[in-house]
């Protein structure tokens, strides 16, 4: 029997009004909670005032913090920690995108090892446990509602870094209606960020056939909103539920198998050029469905709705326009892509085929020549 | 956003040897084991001494308790209970087929409650904590591995009935090997189990999206095992893998939704006629694909590869030889399970269609006309 598995032990409730429908569901996880949001989105799409509602129902005290930034630093992560124990909270509700879930799961480890300093969140084999989490998304990419990853900016380390824990939500609370109020290229963004989770996670070395069967599901399920995403549908309820459904699942998938080179490629086009993170990651997909077993690339294709590698390619130009910079500053950069994936063998090995810094090269440089 | 969900906190791990394999994964557990077995089973598919090789690699102390009969009684969980409590043990395993997995979820719970009677199994509402449960089929039907169900069978209740308790395992170890040793009685009776798990949920009042999503992926690995079942290919190992992996999607399928009609038609015919669970509720399937919405019910026949009903009826029928009885006889049984559902509107609900007598005894003797 071959190497199979399934974990992804959080609670998932999808609906309308699902955070204040679910809001009972809360109450078991103590009487006062922090809830960790971004700047402005969670009050833009509604999420914060329902969450508020829901709580104030089940009689649970909150307290707000909302300085949570894009790839959330340690230090932020510490600052938040410092103000849930002057609080006294029992658990942490993150919504948002990734940000804010991923800050959610630290922060509540670091309330547990309220002795501990910022150290800590890197130290491998240390004791995972957490205070409870509860996880919001209110764009349609990271999957993070339903990973144990929590990926944060470090100084010290110079880089973005999942932290070595496994940090699953209990719950999760996923509504649609808070993705009506993306515009299209947090859309189009975390859209694409969602698919390359279906994509690398089902082209990946650590892919088991439970772990392909739900990234199959997310594509049959991606592949209907391709017209929202090239702006020639409009955005509507069943759009949106679907394009978070897709998320969910990308979540579920790359849980079991982590991402594989495209992601490994993009950090530097984020960091250099300011490449958003789904954008970045597609912008090496081409490249890599090139480098898969010609099966699996055309399976991965149909399912998700495209004709051929070219033909992704062509859409994802259109999807995701890349920053206006000279040829030298994009071609520097991917060298840089190409350099820091060499440097990982960890992730070099996710893919399921040989990597040697030539084929790196060509999957970086791939998409310049669709 | 229509209401949808997710929630299955087992941690499933499968491939050859798991039991021996992720042996360290029972370590958390405790320092000494019941192993719940049935009599003879567990001994002839090696999973017994697979299971206590196992916790000799981890150093953790054993015992077993191999009195569980099909449709364990609540006596036999008592008696589990009382010698688990004797010997002090922190965990509970059930390897077998339904009957022992179910048992070993009760077993669990009475041991937390050790200080409680039998009454506490069919307690609502009352604390359901328990020990942790490792389950291991041996079997392709059931799925009790990744449901939180537990049937017991209650003298004083007079009949088999779920405990009202959420009982999920906390680990499930899957080795398509155990099947080998299985007859073709028993895996086509639990191979026909598994499939009227994943039809009574993919077409049931409780059905939410990913449910189905889960449950068309069940069906579309049960449906390369119908020439095994049918007796025309030898069950090799794959098959072995896949009708353990089409059970498990079917547990968790109606982990989320229950079973339907044909299960709530089916005990009587176990009852009184002896018919294995399987095909016992099977008999009943014919009629209830017919009964359902024509859309629903020839996705379902086509995902799991079938032409028509008429068909499904006569490779039912060709796989599951019933009980040679007189016709008399048979339909005062047929009666007795339209009767028998007929008196429990809560299972009626679980349809997705108006259910009434005529309906029901429609359903129920559909499979004599096929």
């Amino acid at each position: 029997m071959r190497k199979d598995g399934f974990y992804m032990p959080a609670r998932v409730l999808c609906g309308d009004d699902a955070v204040r429908k679910y809001a009972g569901e809360m109450k078991k996880f103590g009487s006062r909670a922090l809830i960790v949001t971004g700047k402005h989105s969670a009050d833009a799409c509604g999420v914060y005032a329902d969450i508020c509602a829901a709580l104030d129902e089940i009689g649970t005290q909150y307290c707000r913090f909302s300085d949570v930034e894009p790839n959330p630093s340690v230090q932020t992560i510490m600052k938040a920690r410092d103000y849930a124990l002057e609080q006294g909270v029992d658990f942490v509700i993150g919504a948002g995108g990734g940000s804010p879930m991923d800050a959610a799961k630290a922060i509540a480890l670091m309330i547990r090892h309220a002795d501990k300093d910022a150290d800590y969140l890197y130290t491998a084999g240390a004791d995972g446990s957490a205070v409870p989490v509860v996880c919001i998304p209110t764009t349609c990419g990271t999957g993070s509602e339903v990973t144990a990853v929590s990926v944060l900016s470090s100084d010290k380390l110079k880089t973005k870094k999942s932290i070595p824990f496994k940090l699953f939500p209990q719950l999760s609370l996923i509504d649609g209606k808070y993705l009506m109020h993306a515009g299209r290229k947090t859309l189009n963004n975390t859209g694409f960020d969602a698919l390359a989770h279906l994509y690398e996670s089902y082209i990946n070395s650590s892919a088991t056939p439970m772990s392909r069967m739900i990234a199959e599901d997310g594509m049959r399920v991606w592949k209907n909103n391709l017209p929202v995403l090239l702006g020639e549908k409009e955005l509507d309820a069943e759009s949106a539920e679907s394009l978070m459904k897709a998320a969910m699942l990308g979540g579920i998938a790359i849980a079991h198998t982590g991402t594989s080179l495209p992601h490994g490629l993009s950090y530097a086009l984020t960091y250099n050029l300011g490449v958003p993170h789904g954008q970045a990651v597609c912008f090496f997909m081409t490249g890599y469905l090139e480098a898969a077993d010609p099966e699996d690339c055309a399976r991965a294709l149909e399912l998700s709705g495209f004709e051929s590698v070219e033909q992704f390619g062509r859409i994802y130009k259109e999807c995701c326009q890349l920053p206006d910079v000279p040829g030298e500053v994009l071609r520097k950069t991917l060298d840089a892509c190409t350099a820091d994936l060499a440097a990982d063998p960890a992730k070099c090995k996710k893919a399921p085929f040989t990597v040697n810094e030539e084929l790196l090269r060509k999957i970086a440089y791939r998409s310049l020549t669709v």
